[in-house]
């Protein structure tokens, strides 16, 4: 699928071990995306120490740059002590942050060392945002330039201060007092007259977020925009504050949306397809647990019935069914609930309408599924009592599923709580015990026409 | 949350219906996002003609550019025949060939008309990839360079292509027969010196994709290498063919994302949070109705024991807590599969390893769950085989819905089926049967200790 490129990656690599100039390993690892290094150095960890020794400061930057959250400190680990002079102070400063949120206090401290006092500042304000805010994923390396800058200025000014920033797409336009008042798209500055003045071109109604949005929303609007950054502002001011890029955002909506999934399934979201065992069977376990115990109430629901149950055993036969629908009409529903909630799509005016759209949708489900297993029933036991009740019964739970899904998670929303996590064991306990009810009640106060 | 903007964009575009220079008209709505503009025009469609009259052409392009796939067309269909000799040529290529695939045979012609032979013959080649391949969803407006032209010579040419070409991040470098050579960064050409040639900053080792490639495989290399655009390659003779951009790649991977957990509910992928309801009723009442047979599968396995329950109703009691814990862990399970199998984490090298892990995370769970619900039911019914028999029937139900969760699943991929689909109803009835199976199974065979 990759052409040319994977073929020989690790040779290419392998070969540097033997290589001692620096200008040709220069050469050769600029040919090499730091993410496929990572993943030779996670293939051959053996050879870390005399791979990475031999490679450019700035390349490790960008490794640290693009390695895995986990994978960072590990790295800085490593190598010696004067390369961590030159390294550290280049990192970006979210990759920074990233790195200093999963290190203990020694760590921490001993990295500080290596930066400057007005980078540790900085540093040390941006670990105060939550790390799942604009705040906390937003990096201080932006360019910004004046308006009254011509484009031959601005490209000059770019030229200088290009190699300590991330690659810009907009340059942003702000005033003496870093208060944001315009953008501008690289390819215009480049396009433009190089003696018209930025002001001229730039758009001053800019799209930005305050610093404490919450990055799933901030995640919304990219996507929305289709923007490859957005500034990070003061809501109170306009001040800007950082810049978040496309790429970050790419892993928050992957990251936001696994956990969505993780979530409905009681799953831990830090849980890996090979990790450690003794953490799934804590979450997992919490979760059936929690599960355990809510059946237990539909099952409650059952034992009030046993008098029932025992004049007419096949009642026995058609729980499963009445649990199964149930279950699956609120899946549904709550799966239609969660993810318009989560894309920001759900809201106070569509409200009514989704309500009005899923009770409707519950009728006609539960009217074709109801006369299916009443027929069914009817050829199976040949007593028509028996096919209206469970026909009831059905209509009744898939209902109760829809009526469930529906106020469950804007419930929860309401209160803040992620309706992924807990609604479906809300609703699955709701449609078990209003079906099961429904089922053994009718068929208790029917039963002479049953046997 | 998004600073001033919003605040007056109604008022803004309304102001529009009684300007009339067209200069000021351009002013205005360039400070406009056409999202935005969009989301105005969908609020007000009865002002959609007396608005959209006053557009420039080029704002209009970008509406249609921005536009969902099902709008596309019908703005087109609302604008002036002139209007649309200015409007149709000037679509990006990609968006042309989403709007196409909408169109009806007749609609299509009439679209066709007003592109000259050369994009005609294009748009028609492009329409020949499946839409959910690189080459369904690539842009044909892509710039490319001549390996030997100098960054001055480049500069020169951007500035005079740039109008008709998407925003380059990356310019490609080929040579005379389009085959690709290299890659250089925007920012690259702008900060090098000007008599630089291509040849010397370029990256040779560009990776691309085959025009081929599952838009699910192009989303996880873009997230993967963070890049702002790739180039879609022949893979035979690396010929350029076209160029997708990270802002596509994001509906992608949002699209993606909904599809699996729509498929997992027996969702249509195209249901809306506020759709037409026979379309929801059609496609979920389908998934309610194969359901209800696997239920009924499990249902006859509850009845082959009915001559046990009628001897110890008590038994029915506990059947809701059987198939929910299975359902359950068979969910947990089955999450990580299919979240593994979609973001391509999972693959022949570590299969045994996530087996390994499932089995043990299902035993130990299987453990606590068991001694917990056997301690329950001794103080309930005051039996010890009874909560040894329920003890075993969930340690047994749990461990299947670990091998299920993984087998299923993965069988279904090697088949080319999508397991989201229709891994859960196989796994669900797995479960049920073995669950209930072995439950009272049990039961009839140590019935006298029960009694």
């Amino acid at each position: 699928m990759i052409s040319i490129y994977n073929k020989n990656i690790e040779e290419i690599i392998f070969s540097l071990l033997k290589e001692t100039d620096k200008e040709k390993i220069r050469e050769i690892v600029e040919e090499i995306h730091p993410v496929d290094f990572l993943e030779f150095l996670e293939n051959y960890e053996e050879e870390f120490y005399n791979i990475v020794e031999k490679l450019p400061d700035d390349y490790i930057v960008e490794l640290i740059n693009e390695a895995e959250i986990e994978d960072k400190l590990d790295i800085i680990n490593k190598i010696s002590e004067d390369r961590k002079n030159n390294v550290i102070p280049d990192i970006s400063s979210d990759e920074l942050v990233d790195m200093l949120e999963e290190a203990d206090e020694e760590q921490k401290q001993d990295i500080f060392e290596y930066l400057d006092e007005e980078d540790k500042d900085e540093i040390k304000e941006l670990l105060e945002y939550p790390s799942d805010t604009a705040g906390g994923i937003m990096a201080t390396e932006f360019l910004t330039v004046k308006e009254d800058m011509t484009m031959d200025e601005t490209i000059a000014y770019l030229r200088k201060m290009a190699p300590d920033y991330q690659t810009p797409y907009y340059v942003y336009v702000v005033d003496d007092d870093n208060i944001l008042k315009g953008v501008v798209q690289l390819r215009q500055i480049l396009t433009c007259n190089s003696d018209t003045k930025i002001k001229d071109e730039m758009i001053t109604s800019v799209i930005s977020v305050d610093v404490n949005t919450d990055q799933e929303e901030v995640a919304v609007l990219f996507e929305k925009y289709g923007f490859a950054s957005m500034p990070v502002v003061d809501e109170k001011n306009n001040e800007i504050l950082g810049i978040i890029t496309f790429d970050d955002i790419m892993n928050v909506i992957t990251e936001e949306h696994t956990e969505d999934m993780y979530h409905m399934a009681g799953l831990d979201t830090e849980e890996e397809l090979t990790g450690d065992i003794l953490t799934s069977v804590k979450s997992r376990s919490m979760w059936l647990t929690i599960n355990l115990f809510t059946a237990m109430l539909a099952s409650s629901v059952v034992g009030f019935f046993e008098g029932t149950i025992s004049q007419i055993v096949a009642l026995a036969t058609f729980m499963p069914i009445v649990a199964g629908m149930g279950g699956n009409a609120a899946t549904q529903t709550l799966t239609i609930m969660i993810r318009g909630i989560a894309m920001g799509e759900l809201n106070y005016e569509n409200e009514k309408d989704v309500l009005k759209k899923e009770l409707c949708v519950a009728i006609m489900d539960g009217l074709i599924i109801g006369v299916l297993i009443g027929v069914i029933t009817y050829i199976r036991v040949r007593n028509i009592a028996f096919g209206v009740i469970i026909s009831c019964a059905l209509l009744f739970n898939i209902l109760v599923s829809a009526i469930g899904g529906f106020f469950v998670p804007i419930t929860l929303k309401k209160f803040n709580i992620d309706p992924a996590v807990a609604s479906s064991v809300f609703v699955t306990t709701m449609t078990d015990m209003a079906g099961f009810g429904c089922f053994l009640g009718l068929a208790t106060i029917f039963m002479k026409y049953l046997t």
